[in-house]
């Protein structure tokens, strides 16, 4: 059984590293200005707080989980500390970002491994998978081994991990910022009850559709710009278009700035979310 | 029973035609300078060839169904007429070119009615609509009565039905594009493979419907880059990006240069047609 370290535990880590607890390892994180929602989700997940230090002197794995935007920093802080063991990052972010984060970590003696997650939060079996690429990418898979998350080998290059995680993420998150857009538009020109009436007959999922699309922006849009700048960033790395997700990135900029009333994020229907967040958009 | 002009029938043209045919109407058409696949079309839905000149004489509406990208100079051909019936313009056209359109051909004496047809060309009733708007709406709307074409008024602001097109295709089309440039993203990144069993598990659909974009993009791209340029400039005129079908453009413009070889285009498998689709993009 291996001591994990986690940097930071948001709602994807935690269930993470209770995977991780659940088929036996003992996984640390660091509590250090960390918020009581953070606490709640570490203590119900049987993660055990560490200060830093003694999180980087004990881990022999250290996975970072966090917003794409804070992955550099993230590897950085554990460089620093000369941090000679593997390093897995599974964040959402583009093969010239992960190389970044390689070529920090390994410069202090570090392995890398190349990680990303696809699905939610994994705490039934089945619904989320770890893609890890890299040459010690079969040091960590087995960690997995009879947990709810299915660690699997992504072939190809040395950051396939990523690279699927952008790939998979420019349709399901750039389509969900484009099915808003496109509602907005509808909003801004007067004809939003035409559109959803034709939607009805033609595109009958739609209407939910972009209900569930403004909660998840309104909810999550601050995580998921640094996350479209990633994939514009792949994108453009491959000769392809970087639009969509430029686009996506202002669309959850917005989103995410959307006046939902202090407390009563979870209170609110998802008509009243759409409404918020289309309102945002213009 | 009414006798009406169109310009210029295509796929959708000539089937909105055979709609107005189909329940009595004269429709004439000018196959000056057409392809033999249009003629065809054009036989098989029973309209009549006239000249321009007559067309123009004869029709007490005429119907300008073309790609966007003509829509302007088609409306300043009939004007430099001095026709003085309905126009009606049902191309994929944003709010300020249909104003453009309007301007043409009102100050040539007609009157301009605004329409978006959302739906196949129409052959069986029940899947096609076809939105108009505009003070004289009404009286274009009865043409239809019976037929397979569902024409409705769509309520809101004059180019209410224009903008549903855009509103609506702005999803349909662009979502269309942003999937080719994921699995093309993919492919550049040597990770198609994975993405596609990823895809098996967790969004069993996109498979098949990346291969039916594919086959739409290399059969009508050539005529969607200039839909995809309305929809931009529309957002832009709402205050939302313009990126998204900036983007959308930009991959129709590269799928239709598909060095699909000549003759083979109807014989080519879907899974072909996506590997060159595909390829073009990259």
């Amino acid at each position: 059984m291996a001591t994990v370290g986690l940097l930071h535990p948001g709602e994807m880590g935690a269930a993470v590293g209770g995977c991780l607890v659940s088929v036996g390892h003992e996984v640390l994180w660091d509590p250090a200005g960390r918020s009581r929602a953070t606490t709640g989700r570490a203590l119900s997940a049987k993660l055990t707080g560490a200060g830093f230090d003694r999180l980087i002197a004990k881990s022999t794995v250290i996975f970072s989980i966090c917003p794409p935007h804070a992955a550099v920093d993230v590897a950085r802080q554990v460089a620093a500390t000369g941090y000679n063991g593997c390093y897995v990052d599974a964040n959402a972010i583009s093969v010239a970002t992960a190389e970044q984060v390689c070529a920090v970590v390994t410069a202090a003696g570090a392995t890398y491994v190349d990680g990303g997650i696809i699905g939610p939060p994994p705490e039934a079996a089945g619904h989320t998978r770890l893609y890890l690429s890299g040459p010690q990418a079969n040091e960590v898979r087995p960690l997995f081994n009879r947990s709810a998350l299915d660690a699997r080998i992504a072939e190809g290059p040395q950051y396939a991990a990523s690279s699927v995680k952008m790939a998979y993420a420019a349709w399901t998150k750039g389509s969900s910022a484009l099915l808003l857009a496109a509602r907005a538009l509808a909003r801004a020109s007067g004809v939003e009850r035409t559109l959803l009436a034709e939607w009805q007959l033609s595109q009958p999922h739609l209407t939910a559709q972009s209900e569930r699309s403004a909660g998840s922006a309104a909810s999550k849009g601050w995580r998921w710009v640094a996350e479209m700048e990633e994939i514009a960033a792949s994108m453009t790395a491959a000769g392809l278009p970087d639009g969509f997700h430029e686009a996506a990135a202002d669309v959850y900029d917005r989103a995410c700035r959307a006046d939902v009333p202090a407390g009563r994020r979870t209170a609110t229907t998802p008509k009243e979310t759409l409404e918020t967040v289309i309102s945002a958009l213009m």
